[in-house]
């Protein structure tokens, strides 16, 4: 190779995409380069629970050999360790999972091979997408969390391991660690994507995400998934109405994180945009991370079913004595008044984020903290998730370690489209 | 056995229950009646897609062996063979998941297992739940349907195979084939009942059901489920207020179907029930039907992503060439139009039921029809379906072929109690 070629490695998957179509590059180099990339780094960064190169190369090859299928043709994916395949296993970072091979495809890896995707491996979990952290360290810092529960998936593709990755979000779980890797990330409407095959924890809360490095990247692995044409939507080509969201969880939040976020604000009011404010009216979210919780860990105890019930002591304390006891212990008369609040909560937000393209707020409380003991507190996350809005994160920034901060836009449920056009606009402003 | 002592077959789970409680009756006994029932009427009915009396019985020796754990204590139940279990296959009725063994029980066998209960077997399903059939025959008439897709689970408990089985409802799936066969049928609130490891048509719709004896039987395999203590609520000690709903449908019902609600409502209403009428807005409900279709096939279509990338050629044409290819045609906005119509339906609903302890309308458009090549008309379920309402089906009256009708009882969401306590004084009144 010569020297003035781009490593493709480190081409989104867009490019890789096109490079391919064209002719320039084929999926085996593309996914040769992936390889290579992870034997490097792999010490370092701990992002694939599971991994086989002569698979993926065999994907890559049938690649190259067939005529092309879809707008993944070639390109790799790496999948969540609680994300179902054929032919590798899923064990959901718990020894009562391990060794464990799916029957069949879950859907996103069927409509990942449907257009000529490559499934690279499977990016390590926290324990079943829950708080018990994995292996894997952060890129830029291997004494800091990636964050998680999507820890490997954000991991390897900030680091160059693997254009996409798919993550999953009960409360913060896919945006956070995207924020802190220094990546994009996504977390759709809640209920578009179907989750067949995906280990559930919260039925009415986990939603799939996407980690890419480029806003183009996430609208095509969306129309994959969807199983729609691609049709990517341009930035807004007028400056958009964005409100500006501290939380009622603001002083949670480091200084830089804040005067990031308002520093983005400023400067998208600046090039034009309509900035005004969103306060969440205290009578309606006074209590929302209980409700949150009460959701999740009502679900979560009986979900965890079997490994309740034949695995016990094979789970970690942090999700059989924290979620899962808590979950045990709540009355179905408080699980059904959290689930009207919650739906309470949601009917607000879809008369007031009506009006907007946008808001803007925190991903995370700050950069990836030091230490590997937990991925980060979710409050940042958690809401939205449970608002079922649309989220993207982008990169803005860096907090006193020098570590990535990012700002999230949030659109009203169902409109991925608008925020997507909004997210144009805001990241070439803000890159400018 | 004294020939002046009932069959243990012949019990409902609560009798059993507490004859094995009081040590009347063994576990053992109690399996062995049942599979000496299904030896007698296997070849008649075919209930069942799995069974192992080996497998049930050490089930039940180990129950006989052990402290008392639960409400269902020895007592058999069937599970609809989309359902998981770690010792036993699940087959969908369908060539493509021939031979498989789940990895881990689903939350609902768990939840039996941790009550003491004894998983008897797999019950026969449509095709993954959907339309095409499979063997099972009504157990009054082997040249009608039992209806479905929970066919298997409604026949096999109402010919004494089985006490209790567990289907689901994503159309009219788990209330049909109970009316059908004259038995209880239950679909709770949606979202109450842990779905983990039962195959997905439809996260938005589909529901797990009871089919069952007798009301006390639903209340306590509910709180099973629901890993509730067992309280069972009273019929409720005043008369009712009861609204007759006729749907738009009503035409399609049979002169008898109609003749039996109708009756059944003079008979309340001259018991004390404030019985009234409640006519569906037709400017919201007009096009229901196609909600539902659409909502259920578009979510279809990505569901069933690994069996239309892999083994497209094993599906039924029903199935293939039907719902899926349907759904494949769906674009997202007209999915989400139909989201947003059946959320507006949800509300109205909300508020409608508020002021009814229920709704009294059709469990079926008439009896079991003649012919086993369908399962029957769904269309007065898949409203209720959508609506997320709790249904109760109860037998009352019988139709021009001698086989059973029944009535429907429906209650506003998360008023599942309400529901019981409702359906105790309709059953006591109609039975008089």
């Amino acid at each position: 190779m010569s020297a003035t070629l781009q490593d493709p490695a480190t081409l989104t998957a867009s490019e890789a995409a096109e490079a391919i179509a064209a002719g320039r590059l084929s999926a085996e180099a593309l996914v040769r380069a992936c390889l290579d990339r992870i034997v490097a780094r792999d010490a370092a960064v701990q992002a694939w629970a599971f991994l086989d190169p002569d698979l993926a190369l065999a994907q890559a090859r049938a690649a190259d050999r067939s005529a092309r299928r879809g707008p993944l043709h070639g390109v790799p994916v790496g999948l969540k360790d609680i994300i179902d395949t054929y032919d590798m296993p899923t064990q959901c970072n718990s020894p009562i999972w391990a060794g464990r091979r799916p029957y069949a495809d879950s859907a996103c890896a069927a409509a990942i091979r449907a257009a000529g995707g490559v499934i690279l491996g499977k990016t390590v979990t926290t324990e079943f997408a829950n708080r018990h952290p994995g292996p894997t360290r952060h890129p830029m810092d291997p004494e800091r969390t990636p964050g998680g529960s999507s820890s490997g998936s954000a991991a390897a593709v900030a680091d160059h391991q693997v254009p996409l990755a798919i993550g999953t979000q009960t409360s913060g779980s896919m945006i956070r660690p995207a924020a802190f890797c220094g990546i994009w990330g996504y977390k759709p409407s809640f209920g578009e994507i179907s989750r067949v095959g995906v280990f559930q924890q919260s039925g009415s809360l986990d939603t799939l995400g996407f980690c890419a490095r480029s806003l183009e990247d996430v609208q095509r692995l969306r129309a994959v998934m969807l199983r729609l044409p691609y049709q990517p939507v341009s930035a807004a080509p007028t400056a958009p109405r964005i409100a500006l969201c501290r939380t009622p969880q603001w002083n949670q939040a480091s200084a830089a994180a804040q005067s990031a976020l308002e520093d983005a604000a400023r400067r998208l009011a600046a090039a034009g945009a309509r900035v005004t404010e969103l306060e969440l009216p205290p009578a309606l979210f006074g209590d929302w991370l209980s409700v949150h919780r009460r959701i999740a860990n009502f679900e979560s105890a009986r979900n965890f079913g079997h490994e309740r019930h034949r695995h016990r002591d094979m789970l970690s304390k942090d999700l059989g004595e924290g979620r899962i006891r808590d979950g045990e212990a709540t009355p179905l008369e408080a699980y059904v008044a959290a689930q009207r609040s919650a739906e309470a909560m949601r009917a607000w937000a879809e008369d007031a984020l009506s009006g907007l393209d946008a808001v803007l707020t925190l991903p995370a409380a700050g950069e990836a903290p030091k230490g590997l003991s937990e991925t980060g507190n979710a409050t940042f996350n958690s809401l939205w998730t449970m608002l079922y809005t649309p989220c993207l994160t982008l990169p803005f920034g860096s907090g006193p370690g020098g570590m990535p901060l990012g700002v999230q836009l949030v659109s009203q449920r169902h409109e991925d489209e608008r925020l997507f056009a909004t997210a144009g606009w805001v990241a070439n402003t803000l890159r400018e």
